[in-house]
């Protein structure tokens, strides 16, 4: 094997076309179902939490690939009459049923949004294939410099499409033995991915385990992966395991099978994010349920940061809910739904008035008075974004009569960008950017302000099989488990 | 005056496509301010829960109206840009801002929909006016027919139309010295009315008191007339006063001033169903906050039907979270957000699979098996509409291993229709249509099940001021306020 | 019978907002067919170029009106699937067929022109009723006025609604014996109307035979009426007679019968601008073909103004074609088509720069150079509008290096507002307003223009059986066969 | 130089999601020009008869590309605020402007039609580039599978991409030093190419010179290349000279320069069909006007095949009215416009009755009676394409009446596939596939039929400097101008 054409030389052309898309999406696979599409509609809608820029899904005999993918919600990229469509195409060899993969995208801005829905679909020396990406590389931009001095062209500026090119690389004639390992070996970063090939859907996760990747079975017996639990449930498969990091697992007609690109000596670095915002609590992840850890953040913020002679514990709608009983619990004061969500404000004025300004907060949340009159509040939320937003929050309840109002939040406060999928891009205001606690309580005008501690968030995850180590929390505390390009981290947001 | 053209006779004829529009819908009004039509935009979207059908706006500058309404949300029915041309137009005056009305229309089925959005526009002898009604008339139909052997047509089967050709009618030469007196003095039903006048904002309700309708004032001074106070407290606005059942308030370049179309001899019939579903809890609604109406309800119903041993009190989302605090609170039980719904979930199959029939339930909702497992489970919910539905769920709580479910639900058993202005169309197969409250657990699969008592439910509505016999129960109790035509009755989809 | 209310009474009230909309359509009308709707769609599609701006049908099983209506063309607003709805409707009685009326309406301005889509429906003491009007009534304003004085209504600003509101009140308990003849008796100006009842058709015509309004039969005996011949020539109906000036046709059930709502003493007045641009070529039409006269008129240019030395005759495509063979046969010059359209034009630029201007009238014809280059040209159009666009044109032509250029015009300088039914609103600044001929030539550059003088033009039409007195030709002579109001005339647009 | 990967072998893996997509399209490119997208507007406005499926335009300041493309019509898929958009970035760089291209795209069918709107955008070694393209490949199979076997992916099935690779692949490190004019010295077929670098336009045709590409200059001095010369006269430009076969015009800062890529040896196959249908009439292509040509054909036909007291000529609108004019004069026919084409016919109905497919024929044409009536009536089309249409065509004329009709077509019959751009695939059912004229005659139901013979054809665009050897007219002939590959050959829709 030879590929001496393959070799880094740091670039240092600039490419201003070429965002570096951080992808938060979901992703799905099932071989061997006869209607794998409706499975993977399902599974999605299940998993859309995860993204609601695109949705796409591409099936297979076991021949041919075909793909449905548009802007929105899946229920609007994917009709159901494309749906029977996919699953007829799935079911047009005789007996034996194909397979599909689907993918969830997370919103994004810029103007060629839509040639960036996935699954990405490719041609190569291999024949067809789909790639649906989870996550996001930390070394796209040289690889693609590598590729392109070896003589490949890009369409897109996805991480995708480098996937695709490294795998038609390392097929080449002159190529690998098992390029698809080959391929992913040159990743840096996190990835969870589902490859549709014309016969087989290989699915595999980063060496750090970064993003959730569990396999499951339905009760016909057939293999799924998927990115996280809820959607087993939704589709009422089993959970069997995870994708282990490192680890190729290849769904065909021959049944399930696993190799790896990468030996298991890297540390794990699983994205504790999830746990605080990401993942739908109803999910099992990496080992534990999301809903009971956020109730374990309210608890363990109640001891760290008790309100004396408390009121009442009120939630903020909806994020706030699941840390907030587990504060009202271990704090034994009463909870009380005390701020109404409006569920149907969306898109505000363009260029809102003054006055505006402060209905359109309004819109948003309304306070039942009688319940906060001349009480101390506690008001407990999994983050604190802006300062606008949440200030002018604390001043409505203010103005409804609240005497003290004290502020908690479920985890430490976000400093550092994540070059690992979660965007912060809209953070670049973040209320504790070059901050201190007591500057962020003043600027939101509340009696007390208090964030769980990194160290008791830790604690609330760690578990004899998984220790604290295992967990990559580098936006609250700036450690990153890889080395960072240079160039990235200057493109990047926040540091402090 | 004289009339005689005028005259009730019964009618007999058939009129299939003159559906009974039953509308539960949101009104707004303001006048002398310099953005009205931004006003109502968020006075809208406030009221949206109302109805999502459609929305509208109509503005007036003093002399003319200019209307933007269509189906969709207030956000897609009058976007910016119309907000400005309106705004711009109610400025044209020199000094003297004009008013505006608003209303959100409730989603109803037929092909002719977009013609109904409301505010309806009309001419006759005084010029232009604009209509926003939120009710339903019993006698919309005798009127028509007694119109049209007037000589009137009819360009739409709204019953809008009907009270726009009264008004022309004792409008004409040998009208009516107080013409919208006359004509608010024919209906029967429930009726909450805005009327735009190029000159002028007429706010109306009728003599029973059925729907709400406030007056509040602006910081400025402005006033403002709305259907629940939610709205008041979004734009900033203060309380003043209820319109009085059978009074007329005349907003205009004059100030504000009152008259009655009707006497108030009339017995109030406040509907109760407001405070059960319809109003949003942080509204103060004859008299007292939603919100703590229906805390009190899940109050009563944890004395009315106690559980023993139970282990937690879990609020059906969103519905039953009011309820269930107070239901938790009051029994002591410990309150846990162990049922997720999926925000994304919209259509579903058009013709699902009985499997896939199984997943569209398991995809509205994820229970957190961790809570539920081998517990005493309490569920709390504001109602029951069909079987099925609820069915599935309390399946879903058992599959994750509940060990008892006792269902509570804070409102009694609807059994009869609503003729003023509560849709139960969907209804036709409720549950609890000719079926006993243990056929009805029998059928849900739960091992109890309790509805608050119509007796409970009066008590935790009834105040010295405002005594149980002035609401109107009727779709729990059948005893009608009033009359309601023959026709009507049996048009209607479930007594027992 | 007493009707007092309706007495007239001249208004002086203003009313902004009730646009006088000078309506040019195309009507259609069957009865007794078992797919009437998918009949009226293929009429409609030929008469599409008498209105662009709305379609729409309505059908009836002689016992129910269902409607169909949108903005744009028929194809858009009428699609396969609503007109397979209509049909299904139309045979629900069995054994027998209903029938259905469709129209198409010209394109006008302003946001509420959906609200305005034809056939207009509506509800009165003999029941549903839908009607399709092409024309203008010049009373419309002092019908409405009467009718409001009366005690109506009104919803739309639409002249039909007036009809519809004077149908109604003839149609009261003290109504007339035939409503609908004594409604018609009242509207003055131009006006071919078809009426849908549920169990009939009538279709009437204004006394001065204003449009055109034929009857047709299809080959199995179904009575049809429309607008056009080109209509019955496409749907393969035989032309059976025009509908009079003052009668009405009814269809129903029992055949076709015929009265009069006039007697038969006006002059004629039939429109000469059908002729001139409005109606098919290929329509027969007031007895004659369009086409034939068209190319009368090209023959009597060349006579009245000929062209010494000409080298070709071009037409300006596509509207000078007809005129255009016509004078190149009577002055035996070579006829050639140097002027080629481009099909694709459509929108220009929003705010074209100077450059981007002749650019887009580049856009719209292209010359070919090597017809003109050294040639004494002779141009023929159907119109000059305004100067700019011809103009531009005749410099191309300049450019493209034609010696000479002779502009014939094959109608004479349009000087008059119509008021009954052809909108020049557009041509607010048509180049013939106070100017004379010498001076339009020398503002379009052109060596030499001839208009076709109204002698000519009335010689070209006047048959022994239809003298030249019979046509109204007042937007070219300023002479109007009945009394327009004063109101009317001084809103209007040109004079001279 | 060392590029061993890219050697041809024979392929036999079936591919059947790569469609051979047949282009005929406009493209056009400008550099330095204040305006370049508004500029590209409107020449591909004015070439817009060369492709109706999508529309795009990429502009660079010199440095970035900026893109944008849509489904439809130029005016929709280019609206004017991305021209702003465009042109406001084409001039982001102080005091130069920069240039853009700009590509129309022929109708074809398939879901995933919008990816293939171009121009197509890809980035490699050399940066950033666009590609438009029009023609069409013969060996773009062999090439996507020699780079996919030198590890190559691809994103898309178009022809486009193979192009970009090709760019990349002899731009790599190891590559070679005109990359550009390696990569088209590999493609055999038809094309005429722009290919936009961020800092020079390159402009390329092939060597045979199948499909036109002129070079202009604006008044201001900025050149522009495009497909045809009525784009030039629409922009204001003068025509400079073709691109020659086998050239690279470049267009940058630097100004205007030349180089080949393959040498002037190859015979010119100049597309005769761009002269008989596919360009515009006042495009002067190959060294002559368009519209000439065809009048010649027609005048040549009338020599072939004249008709014995014929009484008048009718053209087929539109496309047969060149000839028709040139068969007139010849024959001292009259020529007379009998046949009225109706402009608002679009798509037809979808399942139509036999009665409505009738209908459907009869409302593309009307028929003046009175013109044809006893005549014996000579028709002039340019094609004959289904025996269907036309045969429904004739039976319309004698029905309004003709003696006898006969028809004339200036060109031969159509009988073999062409693989160089031009698209007859829904003539698979041509009606000159495997019949004779007489068949044919006899089939279309007419009383004589006659085609320009391809002798006569080849007569009418010989000149002295362009010999008919010069001109493709393998359509007609079935001789082809360079070696098909077998297997394009055989998915090929007609032989004979």
């Amino acid at each position: 094997m030879r590929l001496p054409v393959l070799r880094t030389i740091p670039s240092h052309r600039s490419r201003p076309h070429d965002a570096e898309a951080r992808e938060k999406c979901g992703v799905f696979g099932v071989w061997a179902h006869q209607s794998p599409a409706r499975l993977a509609y399902s599974a999605l809608v299940a998993l859309q939490h995860r993204g609601q820029e695109s949705a796409g899904i591409v099936a297979t005999d076991g021949r041919v690939l075909e793909r449905r993918a548009e802007m929105g919600l899946v229920s609007n990229a994917v009709p159901p009459p494309d749906l029977d469509t996919l699953d007829t195409h799935a079911n047009s060899r005789p007996s034996i049923p194909g397979g599909a993969i689907g993918h969830n995208r997370y919103s994004t801005t810029g103007a060629s949004a839509s040639n960036n829905a996935q699954p990405f679909l490719g041609h190569f020396k291999g024949g067809q294939v789909a790639i649906g990406h989870n996550g996001n590389l930390v070394n796209a931009r040289e690889l693609r410099d590598e590729l392109e001095r070896a003589g490949h062209g890009f369409h897109t500026s996805s991480d995708t499409e480098a996937i695709l090119q490294l795998l038609a690389h390392y097929s080449s004639d002159d190529g690998s033995q098992d390029p698809l390992a080959s391929a992913l070996a040159r990743l840096r970063g996190a990835f969870s991915l589902v490859f549709l090939f014309s016969d087989r859907l290989e699915a595999a996760r980063d060496p750090w385990g970064w993003r959730p990747l569990v396999v499951g079975r339905l009760p016909d017996g057939s293999p799924v992966v998927t990115s996280e639990t809820v959607a087993l449930d939704v589709i009422g498969a089993e959970f069997v395991r995870e994708v282990e990091p490192g680890e190729i697992v290849t769904l065909s007609d021959d049944g399930v099978s696993s190799r790896r690109f990468a030996d298991a000596s890297a540390p794990l670095a699983h994205c504790i994010f999830e746990h605080v915002y990401f993942a739908s609590p109803a999910t099992r992840l990496f080992g534990q349920t999301v809903q009971m850890v956020r109730e374990r953040f309210g608890e363990r913020l109640a001891q760290e940061a008790p309100v004396e002679n408390a009121d009442l514990v009120i939630p903020m709608p909806d994020s706030g809910r699941s840390a907030a009983t587990g504060f009202a619990r271990a704090s034994a004061t009463p909870y009380r739904e005390a701020i109404i969500p409006n569920r149907y404000v969306g898109r505000t004025f363009i260029k809102p008035t003054k006055e505006e300004r402060a209905t359109a907060v309004r819109l948003k949340l309304n306070i039942i008075s009688e319940l906060v009159e001349g009480q101390t509040c506690v008001v407990v939320d999994d983050s604190v974004v802006r300062g606008t937003t949440t200030r002018a929050k604390m001043d409505q309840l203010r103005a409804a009569g609240a005497r003290e109002i004290h502020l908690r939040i479920s985890c430490p406060p976000i400093r550092h960008p994540c070059f690992f999928g979660i965007d912060f891009a809209e953070r670049t205001q973040l209320v504790a950017h070059e901050r201190s606690v007591e500057e962020i309580r003043s600027l939101l005008g509340v009696d007390s302000l208090a964030y769980l501690s990194l160290d008791g968030m830790l604690d609330c995850v760690a578990m004899p099989s998984l220790g604290r180590e295992n967990y990559c929390a580098a936006c609250f505390s700036g450690t990153y488990p890889i080395e960072v390009p240079n160039g990235l981290s200057k493109e990047s947001l926040t540091s402090c």
